[in-house]
């Protein structure tokens, strides 16, 4: 991919005082927002693109931190001047979600209510809670209408919500690699990840900060069964296969033997060392609460049809987590309500992670589809293009 | 199906007191296999049937113990009287396999070099350690030919291992719900239950039993993630879907708010109460470790130049542990061999599990294939059937 990097960039914090209702019935007192902005708003504020981020990403999206090696954003391939999503003609923001632990008010802050740390009390997220949130920070930009929402995973099912909930606000939804909710089997991933957790030891019923511990065991395995569902059958097969670590197989039950286990427990090691395990609990259940069909009686078509915007919706082969099939699901029910709709499944061998990833067909489709923005926003209202196809 | 019981059964311990030479290097001393057997050997000792079993699985493969409710075998549906696999006409042996928990030799006996439970330190097992005492046990009842040996998933391995060490020893090898190795993602899996074991406190060092202990919260992690890979998604998604477990959303990241939650717990929760976890580690690493090919180049088809026996490989549509194409390439190797082979691909929805189900068309292609092997016993030898097409 050609383009160049956004170079070094800052995160802000942005204080809300207004408290934000949740779904639960609960309300978040003043919270804060860590947010990256990339490219310059323009004059009508009409070029901004919201990035939403998946389970373990946060508000750096792009770009690399000052001083700090192998600091580039987590969809850094992506985005930048001469990127598919070229901050020369967009104003990317890029925001932490709630509940989150990378800036934004989370778990490990200060409940205002004891004193103390959050930990476990922390109120249950859902995604609605943070498009609500995010809506309220868009409006701090001063953006009426974002050019588009972006995300991928979790982040598309943001993405979606917004095209749902926030019709007038949302140009153009792009969900790339997602479901319209979670299948019984990815909710079951999701539970045995939380019970690794919070059955550590270490976890102390998520109160583990007062005790200077952190449920390192919990984490370290809810990440490699997370990783397992990342990679498809035959990525893992052609990178790790059945190869040894060692030259000869040691006959034992604990030492690493293949390669993958090597892999696995490495990614399992670094992923305890800087994330959050409430925060792990609370992401995955906004996950498996993700069901914009269910207030409308299952009927996916019925949720779309306050939606205004035009989609674009991608998926990949190999994705086993959220399969074409589920963006097909989403594709059907957008097309139902006669919406603008572009559908572009990938063949590509990475699995749910080829969302993360620069192959090329992929960024091709993303990139035509910005500029198709692009130069919707230099023409005047009205004459605008239509359904490009993909 | 029709069909009895075999009845209320009684287990018997067979000993054997010259040390069996394991694949590691090391060597087991004196051993002992719990047994069960059903129906009658007949006089030319020619119509037995061996059953190997898989992960949980044990000796008790059919009928009932006496005065215990909910006691029938892990195979019950498919051997007795009348069924499938017809004990009027076939002496089937099961066999609990070496470092199991049910009683024979493993990690809870006694080391006899250090007075104490093997533990951790019990010699690492492989299919092939198995066969090879299942051989010595064939002879202990004098058997010099099994009519066949039969086993699913990891049971499939141990009958595929037997038809290419034992050839003279085997007339039938019936492999089901099985592959010729692990691939990446099987071993993977493997490796976080594992994980989940050996990190849980309550394992010190595979050694608890002398803390009076279990690892109890390893172990049904353990569980969860093995369930998941048993069923289909879509045997998931019919059984529990996202249905909940009350009537409404609990916005809770701890307590049970789907029904695939709670059954992965109970799950969970059982077999944690019945299963030793040093059995669990041995028995994942035997799976890890079987691939016939691998000394043989990784060519699958020498691996079974050697084999004599005629083969029955099934697969299921829905098992994504060990699918179809894992079974054809057993199919293939044994075509390229010009053996004898006769393979069924059954369209069940209920994942790897089908193995164990009574599916009527499953057990309709065991029950023919029990009777032709069945008919070719009441034959004069050189009259026997050819290549019963399925």
């Amino acid at each position: 991919m050609t383009g160049r990097s956004v170079g070094d960039v800052s995160p802000q914090s942005f204080h809300f005082d207004e408290p934000l209702p949740l779904r639960s019935g609960a309300s978040l007192p003043a919270y804060d927002l860590m947010v990256e902005t990339y490219g310059q708003l323009n004059a009508e504020r009409s070029n901004a693109v919201l990035v939403c981020h998946a389970l373990n990403a946060s508000h750096h999206v792009a770009g690399t931190l000052a001083g700090q090696a192998k600091s580039e954003g987590w969809w850094d391939n992506l985005i930048g001047p001469g990127k598919p999503l070229d901050t020369d003609k967009f104003f990317v923001i890029g925001v932490n979600n709630l509940g989150s632990c990378f800036g934004s008010t989370g778990p490990m802050h200060v409940n205002p209510a004891t004193g103390r740390a959050w930990g476990a009390d922390f109120p249950v997220i859902t995604v609605q809670d943070w498009v609500d949130s995010q809506a309220r920070l868009v409006e701090r930009f001063g953006i009426l209408k974002l050019a588009a929402v972006l995300g991928g995973s979790l982040g598309g099912m943001q993405a979606l919500d917004w095209a749902l909930r926030y019709p007038e606000r949302v140009s153009h939804c792009i969900a790339v690699a997602t479901a319209p909710n979670l299948s019984a089997q990815n909710i079951a991933f999701n539970e045995v990840a939380r019970r690794a957790i919070v059955t550590d030891p270490d976890f102390h019923g998520g109160h583990f900060y007062a005790h200077g511990v952190v449920p390192k065991r919990g984490l370290r395995v809810a990440r490699m069964i997370g990783h397992i569902t990342y990679l498809s059958d035959d990525v893992m097969a052609e990178k790790f296969g059945r190869e040894l670590k060692g030259g000869a197989l040691g006959y034992s039950t604990q030492d690493i033997e293949f390669q993958i286990e090597s892999y696995l427990r490495y990614q399992g090691d670094k992923f305890s060392d800087y994330f959050d395990a409430n925060t792990y609990l609370l992401i995955t259940r906004a996950l498996d609460y993700f069901d914009p069909a269910s207030e409308h009686g299952g009927d996916l078509t019925r949720a779309f049809a306050t939606a205004r915007a035009k989609f674009l919706i991608v998926s990949f082969t190999t994705d086993w987590r959220f399969s074409p099939d589920r963006s097909r699901e989403i594709v059907k029910a957008l097309l139902d309500n006669r919406l603008d709709v572009s559908y572009a499944e990938i063949d590509a061998p990475h699995g749910h992670d080829a969302f993360l990833l620069d192959d090329p067909r992929y960024h091709g489709v993303l990139g035509a589809y910005f500029e198709r923005i692009a130069t919707s926003l230099e023409r005047p209202a009205g004459l605008q293009l239509k359904g490009v196809a993909i």
